[in-house]
């Protein structure tokens, strides 16, 4: 009853999710005419995040953190999928060694993106479910390009549980009745709706008008000294980071024993081989 | 003059408002032809919240987790009431060891509603105010009929403070800002201004409509993976949970000192008094 | 760059921000005909938050809780301001004793105000930034006077991060995302962006209306028992009061801290030199 909702969820959400070998670097990273730093992930086809994908935003956070640039937005070089959120691949049949990583690296990535010192805005240019909004909700600001693209913490329609701390991220951008409803019934949101709960903050016609709305966001912070700023927002945000800092270790393991319960495995398993018939 | 207050809000806020001896099963529960779970209240005229209602409503609650239904429905048999709240015969003169097992069947009924596994919804066919509109507000959809119901925490109009939980589960639904307002000033929402705050989520034309605007809610839920659903709704729901959890006995405490207190219980002497004369 | 950014924002936003010595009493209290507690700040010219305005405030709020009146409304003599916010010749080459009495009584007037057992309402008659935003938003209603006035936590401007408290206060009274935003972009509100997110509750065409709509707000709870109604009060805003009252100590450290910083006394002086050039 359980594996078929989830592999009818996985035919019905999901018809294009396959993962592939990386070719080149995973993330663009470029500082634009305007001194704003352009982060671009670019994992074909649908920005799945694996580790490797995970290490190199990780590593671009770190370097925007000394690049002295005037803020970062962060988007997708897909036309279709800002990104498609976690990549089950690393979570069927893991290595646990790596699954660990792989665990700690999405915890270090949303510490650097949702506590970062630098001004962040996401320029939603596609799909953006599960650890896709995860990311998107990370930032300060959001602008989402108008069609048929949708967003939101959908892990219940494949029978996965979000971590506390995804939880507290969308409590901490819509209120906790709107979180409630949307978690629960896995709602992914057309931008109409979301602008409506303010998921996100602004729609844009197109990918460029899309990080143009960002600038401008980015913009509204040339007059404010920066150290303030930076603390104001760590401060506001203190309480979900801190929860998180505190239970770090506990989080992961409990990840690590999600993946080893053989039902999970059966449902991943049953989930990929009606993938690979799709394909 | 705070003893006048009392007795002024009793005549205005509850003119119909008696106690009457129980006949049969307080509580009505059906499983429907859709495998919906209906559990009706039917404790005449008001279904005021005493310890028998409370037990049976605690042992149903019971029923539903274990029968496999698709999700509750929670209304009332009333044409214009949903629950008048708690019964102020539990309070008056009362017996302490009876007094205390009221309290803790509440707490009970709290719990297993606010903190089920099970899908809820209320169809809220009539007034729900004080502890009426705490069973409301515990489940996680709210229909209500149209018409001159409302629907509050009007506990200080009476002269009482709602508990914290009855405060953590309403700013679990409504913004906080909102809810001191209500709270403060005993507010009754209509079924329109209950709508714009989302303290309900949709308006009914009559009882069968709001069943089915529940079920409908229940429905969304047919594809989820009962499990991820369910943890998801009881990792949201964590803080107030924990905090009446960690503090059961202060509460109860709290409460019994409450009516030991020769005040309320001259109060609530007066108030019945009144309610005598009126009827 | 931080101290051009200051003076800037200093330039920009406080052309008349001057201090005076005082003449008389900075705070008028009187109980009006209906029986409604009126004080009114009056240190020209802009009402800034010195240690002696702070001192009186504090006195006059102990009599409010005294003198049996109806409720409290909190209003500026001044034609253009409610309050400019703290004074920051309380703050530049400070003497630190006096530093610390100044920080502390105006925790004083925040326990006092904020977690009052009488009712409180703002008739905000003018420009209310900063420190002048969390004296309204300590109250449990806002009416502001439509014109060219504003509202908001904007200490980010002139490189000031709010201390955890007023973020703590603005987030009681506006959803997080919003104040989030507002806090870091140091967003100044239009009486019409405040009435949108509820910042303020209802604008007034002049101070008359504004007093009398706050005295609307007062006459609510003409039939609550007071009793209840403060205790419901208090108890909704526990946590902001239970996070400052641990924190008294280490608040009032940061703040001499910050006052020790080189860099944030050096800032001032430009500030204070351009304000000089100015007049």
């Amino acid at each position: 009853m359980f594996l078929r909702k989830v592999i009818n969820n996985a035919k019905r959400l999901a018809p294009n999710i396959r993962t592939m070998a990386s070719q080149g670097p995973l993330v663009d990273l470029t500082v634009d005419n305007d001194g704003v730093s352009i982060m671009t992930m670019q994992r074909p086809p649908v920005n799945s995040l694996n580790l490797d994908l995970l290490r190199e935003l990780s590593k671009s956070l770190d370097e925007v953190a000394k690049n002295k640039s005037r803020g970062l937005i962060l988007t997708s070089s897909s036309p279709t999928v800002f990104s498609a959120g976690l990549d089950i691949m690393e979570m069927y049949k893991p290595d646990f060694k790596r699954a660990e990583e792989f665990w700690t690296t999405l915890q270090d990535v949303w510490f650097k993106l949702f506590g970062s010192n630098f001004v962040t805005a996401a320029a939603i240019n596609g799909h953006a479910p599960a650890g896709g909004c995860l990311l998107a909700m990370s930032c300060e600001y959001r602008v989402m390009v108008q069609g048929k693209f949708t967003i939101g913490l959908n892990e219940t329609a494949l029978g996965i549980v979000a971590p506390t701390w995804f939880m507290d991220t969308m409590c901490h951008t819509i209120p906790v009745r709107e979180a409630e409803y949307a978690l629960t019934t896995a709602r992914m949101f057309t931008v109409d709706e979301a602008l409506k709960v303010r998921l996100v903050d602004e729609s844009a016609s197109d990918k460029a008008d899309a990080i143009n709305k960002c600038k401008s966001f980015i913009k509204k912070f040339e007059r404010i000294p920066p150290l303030a700023r930076s603390i104001t927002k760590q401060k506001i945000r203190q309480a979900p980071l801190k929860n998180l800092q505190e239970n770090r270790k506990a989080d992961c393991e409990e990840f690590l024993a999600y993946l080893k319960n053989p039902k999970v495995q059966q449902s991943l398993d049953m989930y990929i081989q009606s993938l690979k018939k799709k394909a």
